[in-house]
């Protein structure tokens, strides 16, 4: 999301249509759902809820005279991560928080959205309008990681329920077309002047040599031949963390994939489906991808070959997140901001692998082709910080 | 309690009361409050309702024509722990069964009250009528497990909620009240014809030499002494298992005392209270216990002394319950009941340690002094199984 | 080992043998396996060594001015658990310790052999005469353990190498010989004057019930039928805590039983050898003990059922420890020592079950009928401490 | 190491001298040094050893109808990782491995070295003359893990053995020194046809922006002021996972820093030693150095960086590892070989991070700017497969 240009009128009416999505996105939960935390990885609703509230107390009400904060507690609950913001709840805690209630936190949403939209109102310094746009575009991201974390919540239910049909993908995958690049330096990262992260930043020059991308995503059917080929007892195809992993989680098919009546079938946010072979297969660790290409006698790109083939015209992209091998380092020339905020992207820039594309669930803004997004390697899907 | 004698009138009128007061004793809660499981030895309160309506479901109604089971999977969500009625969720799993909701349970237990009260209407057999009686029982053994687990839950969010008043320990306790008992021959176990548990029965003789033993409550201010004496980092006061349990959970103070603004406070059901030196210390481990005892150069009590010094008039009981350091095991010539009830006691009776007398939150009819509470050796009050 | 009455001289020389016999005990070793610590249960034979030695050093030499220590750290390397004497090298760390080596510790038990001989020569007080005879009893517990542990660290080679013969028990069991004991009041605990263990001490009443025990042991046999029924598949027949054991650490047959060439086999210190069915089942947990005994539809004696069986003439006993469903508590009247050999057992009278009886490796002088031998549940025999 | 155009007869003096090394490094150990594995990311010196020989063995000698195998588990027991080529002894299980001893795996090499030695005489292939050179390259990268191995061991016994005096770092450090290189297109990657491993193959070109690089290492002293300023108690300084890390395993200094007698000393191979501050501060993780980075305002070099920059003459390396935050990734256009040899590489590329120019126990000719050694981010210098 981009403020640069808009009036005061436009910025409220942006911040108040982002704030609702949140808002709608859990309509279809019940009470019980907003604070279910059925996996460290996972955190509950309501936290994304109150997490993105406090983004904007702290960063940009806290300490002005005319704010009243809504609740001393708040800032310790929902803090994430930030360090020199001061204490926080235990992240594998945060199911634990019953209180406040979800009813308390629609409150403090409600209170901090008055606050910020009479500010607003006020006129803006720059530093706060930018701080707006930082604001709205990491509850954008949150509103991806909402849907990510509730398919996981509703997913482990043994009734599997149904959330809604809106995110499903409607077309099938093929992946017999492939994208030739040649040889040759290519610009890497955001160049331009609308709203993008700091990780895009630095654009900068990159050798590539001459490579062939598959420019469709891998289907479910293909995935099966791999699982019938043995594929996941074979080590020779994993890495060695990978084969561990494997061993240790002891995990044979892809998330979300449920054999029942002896077919399979997948659980999807519009309840437990049958199999569709021909729709694409999502889910996948970076093992479990890494190892499908060995067994295909290819690799993954890095996210380098994957941004480059995405300016041509037959690579479509944004229905799933696509791995790549490129560990999530910054660029060169990348220095972060001072301050909390700047805290935010270096110190994550370890252990993590770059994603590119984007989901079904992402903001429509979001889907570009310099996003960076980025996972541990075990991740399938959920809430990442 | 027990049903000997009783009209069906009175069974469904005992039925109902006793159900409701499981429903009572939610209502203080929020719908979220239902659903935590801050920790693996605590169920969330939804389960305990659940899981008490099943055993009625199970044991009383499954397999009659006449009874349309509510949900087919309510069966394997809710139970606990019996091998031979089939599958069941993992214990660590239930804070993350966010659905059926709790209206859903509420409904679950109404449609098999209804069934069950039907059935009394319709006559019961000798079998039913225990099972009904043993049912009850179990319930009240549930409501206390939910005071316990409601007390943790709450006593764990950071704003300390308020529960209500009904459980607080009005008397103040002092420990200079001794009972003398003499070198004879007292018999152990449940005798007479009132309802009782499995494992109180067969009562026994069992030799016990003269001894003295305190017939009042160890208070928080003595409890602070040891404390300040340095208690908890004396290794000589401790079992070599209770000294490691120490190092790695890390706790220098019994659980629910809170350190605020350089004071000892206590969570209590009423909320935080400033610590009462004359009130009873409560929530100790086994290892704690034995600590104090260690200190003040006494030792804990065996059950067969708990139980003869319970005789006397000048020993009171029924506050708080007691750690002895008997384990937990058999009576002689104790043998377990066929089919799936029979499981129930004999697989505990181990790594386990013997409480007796009762808490506040016991139901009345189940203190007396025969009855046989156990719990593994780092309890300090919260569900047991 | 009982050194009352004994002269000097006599002491000298039962102190020469025993101390001899450990040395002994590791003559088939290769310096390689003295080191060894396979699992945190076991302690290397190097240890069992030095810790025997440290234990005349500090309960004996120490402090006396005529006497050297041969190196200051000794006393920290080899405590085993006397919190009270200060800091201990971490259980887990013990095989870590390839310094000092053994022939250093050779030297180290010379040294002191030398202050002790010479100490004895010149005349004991009763407290070291006392503690001579504590630390000769003590290292034959130890030459006890290093047996067991000496066969945990063979038995866990690839190659499984042969230590000696002189462990193989010869004669067959059959367990149809049955012991029946009346209703009465028997004296359970030790009488008399020879050497014993605290623990054994305060001998006192107990009530018994009439019962019936077997006076042999079960056979490899009798086990395999267990195991043919389906006994390790059956939820039923375990304890919970036992049956959770079992899924963790994934056994499905006793330890040191080798499935070869599609048949059973069994390592034994003399090697790997065919399994012999008539031969007593051997290296059970208590867990595994249990089962077997609900299988049964039979069950496991206390040890005052053992203890007052041991005392008619078809009981036999000695060839193998065997489990009591007692848990390891004092006797009344237990009151524990002042000083460091206080801590010992106290501290350790807490998740354990007692064992009676004695093997093939127990020291001759220590199988007595009220002898408490004590280990946790899942142990299979090794070091205990 | 490089047999391009060696003569046989070079050729055997070449494995004569590298394999006599391998033992030579081992013996100022004892004994019980060989088999001490104090934490699994150490290996046993004795299984170098033997791992080294089973390489010339599986790769080379098997299949021979010449060759009698010395014992057929060998392969079994010091296989590392080579799935294709069977079982193999859990990795944290190396050191309880005691048998075969140190004696018999001497046995075993000069049995393995007779046979090659044998073989080249009757001349070689080319696909053998590689495997031989892949060999020696092979145990000369264990030769390097065997001292960083043996300082582990060593330096984790309570008496701190010397070891010798061969790898103390003559030379001080001092810092100030700076290469400064220009934004361009540079080769990255081996060229030439001297040895190489696999990783560094297909040279590349690479787009460099200009930097300054310090090219003097840091000191201990340096490191110090970081430490007194508080650097491991500040959050901000450290990456999300560093920082869990340091709470984790709770340390607050390099490893082998010693705090006694109130001053800091440092276990080095000659013994323990004062703290000389002039040095440069070793054993250091990724974590630690990022950190140190932060602290500075400084960032760590890419490994292409760090690869340039060591192209100046006024850039020196060679006395210690230096960690770069490039992950270890294949270079564009790498395959894997096939076959067993070829799983090698591969699998590990993922979690570790490169490290550039070598220590004071790497093998000389080791020591190229193009080689990339590669660690997990915790590793502070010790065996790392």
């Amino acid at each position: 999301m981009n403020l640069t240009g808009c009036t005061l009128t436009q910025i409220t009416e942006l911040y108040r249509q982002t704030r609702q999505y949140s808002e709608q996105l859990c309509e279809p939960l019940a009470i019980e759902d907003f604070n279910a935390q059925p996996t460290v990885e996972v955190s509950p609703p309501k936290w994304h809820l109150a997490h993105t509230t406090w983004f904007f107390e702290s960063f940009l009400l806290e300490g002005r005279t005319e704010y009243k904060p809504c609740n001393g507690q708040f800032s310790y609950f929902f803090n994430s991560y930030y360090h020199s913001l001061g204490e926080r709840v235990a992240r594998d805690q945060r199911g634990a928080l019953t209180r406040p209630t979800v009813a308390e936190i629609m409150d403090y949403r409600h209170h901090v959205d008055e606050a910020v939209i009479k500010l607003i109102g006020e006129g803006l310094t720059d530093k706060q309008r930018s701080t707006i746009e930082l604001g709205l575009n990491h509850e954008e991201q949150h509103q991806e990681l909402l849907v990510y974390d509730i398919k996981y919540i509703l997913g482990h239910q043994p009734t599997f329920p149904k959330y809604n049909d809106r995110f499903t993908l409607q077309s099938d995958s093929h992946s017999d077309g492939k994208t030739a690049i040649e040889e040759g330096i290519y610009s890497i990262g955001f160049e331009g002047s609308g709203f993008h992260f700091d990780n895009e930043k630095a654009a900068h020059r990159h050798i590539l040599r001459a490579y062939e991308i598959d420019n469709q995503l891998v289907t479910n059917g293909e995935y099966l031949e791999f699982m019938e080929d043995g594929g996941y007892s074979n080590p020779l195809l994993f890495h060695s963390d990978g084969w561990n992993d494997l061993q240790e989680r002891n995990y044979r098919h892809p998330e979300y994939w449920i054999r029942k009546d002896e077919e399979w079938h997948e659980f999807e946010l519009s309840g437990l489906q049958p199999l569709n072979l021909r729709a694409p297969v999502k889910h996948l660790s970076y093992y479990e991808a890494w190892a499908f290409a060995e067994w295909k006698n290819r690799r993954l790109p890095t996210e380098a070959e994957w941004e480059v083939a995405a300016q041509q015209p037959d690579f479509s992209y944004g229905k799933l997140w696509e791995w790549t091998e490129s560990a999530y380092m910054p660029y060169p020339g990348f220095r972060k901001p001072d301050g909390a905020i700047g805290e935010y992207n270096a110190k994550f820039m370890v252990n993590q692998l770059v994603l590119r594309g984007g989901s079904i669930a992402s903001p429509k803004n979001h889907v570009r082709r310099t996003y960076r997004n980025f996972f541990t390697l075990t991740s399938v899907g959920c809430s990442a910080e």
